[in-house]
């Protein structure tokens, strides 16, 4: 498959008029795609991991709803075990009505340079990125073909699905490691690496409360606070359109502005010296309330617009937690 | 005891002149023993539990340093193994040379009403708190001579210390349950129960990044903004005097400040709903910061002013921490 992969690349590097398999990815179309704003038509609907796989499955119905009767592709490049997963997705999206389910499994960085993979896609409605290591998905797609048409498919007007790895992906910027359940140490700013880019601006982080990951968020928002902080709890979902998100699901999603920061250590030589930052702004919201992603304002539900059923997962409904 | 505690108690109701060793615990005479102000002389040295014990040990340091030759009282209320507790502290305060370490157990509410056991208190420079559990704290010492007697040597100019559950029980209203590691739901709001109130208008939480509690601190703010949130990580110490704070150890302590909130669903009805919360303040300090309860203002720790194996704990800095 190298060879693929390297014609691309020098057709890339001579400038010359690319084949149809790769024009699909010029960003020039991408940009007439989006809308005069260039604000993507797609929607972004990104998971905390941990989504209920065996109740009333409201995320997952939710990514599979976006289906419309028409193809939804699983890339599962993220998982060691990319045929389990599969698996379980395929039945669950099938489950969920869904006829056209296909796999994309991205084993190498080769396949993201493959024709035949963009081909698969090119007629989905929904792309959902599965769990996994993040840094497996950008290793593999991060600069491909296939990366490329998968920003113009959203921009065009598809549904990116993507949940844990599949969510940090995403964004600009992601966060690949750090201990949950410590205070941020100055010197750990490193554990970084650069996402999809799919949502600027932002880093999101997944399996928030779960794993006490609020201490790595504030960590990564420190080095930049024009970088938005994200962190969405498991089976809780953010649907970001034009510019704006709304939370869906069981758990919270915290948003850390350090915008108005006053003061931070983060920038000390003193590695092993705990982060000090004061005046960070802090949402908390759960299902249905609404985050301006340019005006970095939240809006509350509106009453009785989130049915109870949707806001808790099926296991709470089920009187199974208490 | 039963009786002692019963003549205590109908000497109270009756309002007689009470005898000397409940003389001791008059809040007027607590109210003379602070400053003009109302400002308690002494200090209270909060930790997060999990203070380092085995290799520089500046917490214990710093709470044994605060006994200057003098008596230091461990109470060991909160522990279900009062002697293990009291064999173990009183080995580390031998060790870094305080002389006159005593054991006060306090094993059933009795003994909160014995002379004998306020005696014992009554020429310590310093009173330590060892962890468990809070209400096993509260529920023995509330309202009782003792506990009286110990805001009264606090307002003269003694140190409290307290670690863990010990931290816990000082405050107003003091946290007793709640999950870390998931976000707060609407219903969650009694998992609270009144505290010594050695500390006004703020909540403590302790083990605070290790196990995922800024869920439970904001849902107990939330519910009265007047409060403050504080929650202190293992191996951190906030050191309170004259209505201000400042952290000392190797974590970090995180102060949450709702008074600018601007939306909570928290009064809603709906019990298992996750709790919304808009324009939180939140502010995380690390060694050598200083908080102003007052103001709710933080203050940086000036360069150099920490030194560095104090700002970490012994583990970390013998490189046993990745």
């Amino acid at each position: 498959m190298a060879t693929k992969r390297n014609a691309a690349l020098a057709r890339h590097k001579n400038g010359n008029t690319p084949p149809s398999h790769t024009r699909t990815i010029s960003r020039a179309e991408a940009a007439r795609a989006a809308d005069s704003t260039g604000t993507p038509k797609g929607s972004l609907i990104l998971v905390g991991g941990g989504e209920d796989r065996q109740d009333e499955m409201h995320i997952l119905r939710e990514v599979a709803g976006r289906a419309k009767g028409g193809r939804l592709a699983v890339i599962t490049a993220a998982s060691t075990q990319p045929e389990e997963m599969w698996a379980l997705y395929k039945k669950l999206f099938h489950q969920l009505g869904v006829k056209d389910v296909v796999h994309v499994p991205v084993a190498d960085r080769d396949a993201a340079f493959d024709p035949a993979v963009v081909d698969t896609l090119k007629s989905a409605k929904v792309i959902f990125f599965s769990g996994g290591d993040q840094v497996r998905i950008t290793s593999r797609l991060g600069g491909s073909t296939l990366c490329d048409a998968i920003r113009k498919f959203y921009e065009g007007g598809i549904t990116l699905a993507g949940t844990s790895a599949g969510t940090s992906c995403m964004s600009e910027t992601m966060l690949v490691g750090g201990a949950g359940d410590e205070s941020h140490k100055v010197g750990n700013s490193l554990l970084m690496a650069p996402g999809l880019g799919l949502m600027t601006n932002v880093i999101i982080d997944q399996h928030f409360a779960e794993r006490g990951r609020i201490g790595r968020l504030l960590g990564a928002v420190a080095q930049n606070p024009r970088i938005l902080g994200v962190g969405i709890d498991e089976d809780t979902a953010i649907i970001v359109k034009g510019g704006r998100f709304r939370v869906f699901g069981s758990g919270a999603v915290y948003v850390i502005d350090a915008i108005s920061e006053s003061y931070t250590n983060v920038s000390e030589d003193q590695a092993d010296k705990t982060m000090s930052i004061f005046d960070v702004r802090l949402h908390i919201l759960s299902a249905g309330d609404v985050f301006d992603l340019a005006t970095r304002r939240p809006t509350s539900a509106k009453p009785g617009s989130v049915p109870p059923e949707q806001a808790r997962n099926g296991a709470a409904a089920a009187g199974a937690r208490q």
